[in-house]
């Protein structure tokens, strides 16, 4: 079990830049590790915007309050922060998605944080985009509940959302449509992101950042081969592989494409602040971060490993875990 | 439909406190109605707090943590957060609560703002006071449908609340208990009030905080005998009183007490923030607050309020609608 202290959302971007400044100073005498240093990026501020949607100001703050909007469920208390929920890393922290009349899906929920660095959406890929995310579980009978048709009319009764969409989408004669209301979400999703994690500041020069077990486990990362797919700054190639974990009959991406060599494959997920993003795996069924580490050595790369490489991983993960984004709960109409 | 706009939890002390400052210059002359100020109160920052409990930064940082953590609920996905909404006035917004999978209750959920000014929680009074109520939602099995004992395991896993209960409760062995469990939710919950409303401006000396329709409907408030229940800084006596609304056949605090003169009785509800907390009646039935004064003053006054005076009132409501409550997210275990 992972415990942590309550912490403020964010707020700590001048003492963190202060910090990286004097570590840029070279104060710090080099560790011999630069080589290792080498294969890894810090996580930018931003992930890639799409050029179709731009990243406004007006898209965010409708996004933020579309992204606590429980009245486009059918039941009316469910939203997406119910299960991305801010005080729980942005995920639930239970094994497998709880949704509309407390029904239980098959998969983890996976975490909002720094979601638009991935190359593909959810457990199977089957959305390229937060755009295309963003309205699945929206609809998805197990999860909100709700025909979008009846989630833009409620929205639209409202005036203040007639404003804000007309300010986000100001060429849009109609702007209270599906496809603005994936653009705004994920143009919030956009800003979730967890910059300045101590593996960062250790990438960016400032040595101490990590003890001498984070360096050790970043090491046995880098030699053991987690970074083939756990690469680039989401930590994740965005690629899928096939990997059945305990309890899982799951058939993965086998049902976006049908075809039999996608059976059981899942897309590599973000190692970005695992520490705080419990359980793990598709079904969620494995509590605890070593013994993640263990199956998936077991499972992808058929090592054993011991005790030892186990903690030294575990300790490098919780490195991974950066200053959660600031934002602020929307007072809906 | 109430529409307002976004707005930031509060930060506003600073600015309202310098216009509060000002009016008290004398500024603004006489409105003549200072009979009618006279019959009210203006809402203070902090309500009563009991001896037994005393309001420690410790409970009220270990209450907010609690008030968001779903783990307490059997499902965990249901907080306290969930249907007292900080997004949506600390309430829900929907005819009648919704809790474990999906099971909808007969009451609409009260806010908690400036509930530790009630002199009876619950629409039925049935607790005394926050202490009493903060643990009935986590064991109503429409609700939260949680063991107490069992979210008390629960807790005790983190190291974290394990630290926070014994700094929050220094005298207790084992202070990761049902009372303490209440003691702290009830410590947070008397920190969500809603000071420096425009009518509280106004009681203050700000004679052009309430616009002419404003005072009409303070006027038309005192006279018609609104007063009478809704009075003191949250505009409720505590009383009972039996009233069947439209679509109603919930007999109330009988089902407390079980004597007959207490059949259909129902707690004075606040009207602080009322403008904000639709629906209305115990059972949510009721949309509009002008459709709220005209049933009230039907059923409770035995009058047919004209439209103006409708009107005026329900202006007068608006007024009531205070600065809502600093708070942070808590970054839970």
């Amino acid at each position: 079990m992972t415990h942590h202290a309550l912490v403020r959302p964010a707020r700590l971007a001048v003492a963190v830049s202060l910090s990286a400044a004097l570590a840029a100073t070279g104060a710090t005498a080099d560790d011999g590790l630069g080589n290792y240093r080498d294969r890894f990026e810090p996580l930018p501020h931003l992930p890639p915007i799409p050029a179709e949607n731009s990243l406004t100001k007006e898209k965010v703050e409708l996004g933020n309050m579309l992204f606590f909007e429980p009245r486009i469920s059918s039941s009316g208390v469910i939203s997406c922060a119910t299960c991305h929920n801010p005080a729980l890393g942005w995920s639930d922290r239970i094994p497998r998605a709880t949704g509309h009349d407390g029904q239980i899906g098959e998969r983890n929920t996976p975490t909002v944080l720094n979601s638009g660095f991935l190359g593909a959406q959810f457990w199977d890929g089957r959305e390229p985009d937060l755009e295309g995310q963003a309205l699945g579980p929206i609809q998805a009978d197990i999860e909100m509940a709700m025909d979008l048709e009846v989630a833009l009319e409620r929205l639209d009764r409202f005036a203040i959302y007639q404003e804000k969409f007309a300010e986000a989408f100001p060429n849009d004669e109609n702007p209270i449509n599906e496809q603005n209301l994936a653009m705004a979400i994920a143009s919030f999703e956009r800003t979730l992101n967890t910059p300045n994690s101590p593996f960062d500041r250790y990438l960016r020069g400032d040595l101490d950042a990590l003890n001498q077990q984070e360096k050790d486990g970043m090491v046995a990362f880098v030699d053991n081969g987690c970074i083939a797919c756990h690469r680039g700054p989401a930590f994740t190639d965005s690629h899928f592989y096939a990997i059945q974990v305990p309890g899982s009959k799951d058939v993965g991406r086998f049902d976006v494409t049908g075809d039999e060599a996608d059976m059981y494959k899942f897309r590599t997920p973000t190692l970005r602040n695992v520490g705080v993003t419990y359980p793990y795996m598709n079904n969620g069924a494995t509590e605890t971060l070593e013994e993640a580490v263990a199956i998936m050595g077991r499972e992808m790369l058929n090592r054993e490993f011991d005790d030892a490489t186990i903690a030294d991983i575990t300790a490098f993960l919780h490195t991974l875990t950066g200053e959660m984004p600031d934002f602020e709960v929307p007072a809906l109409p």
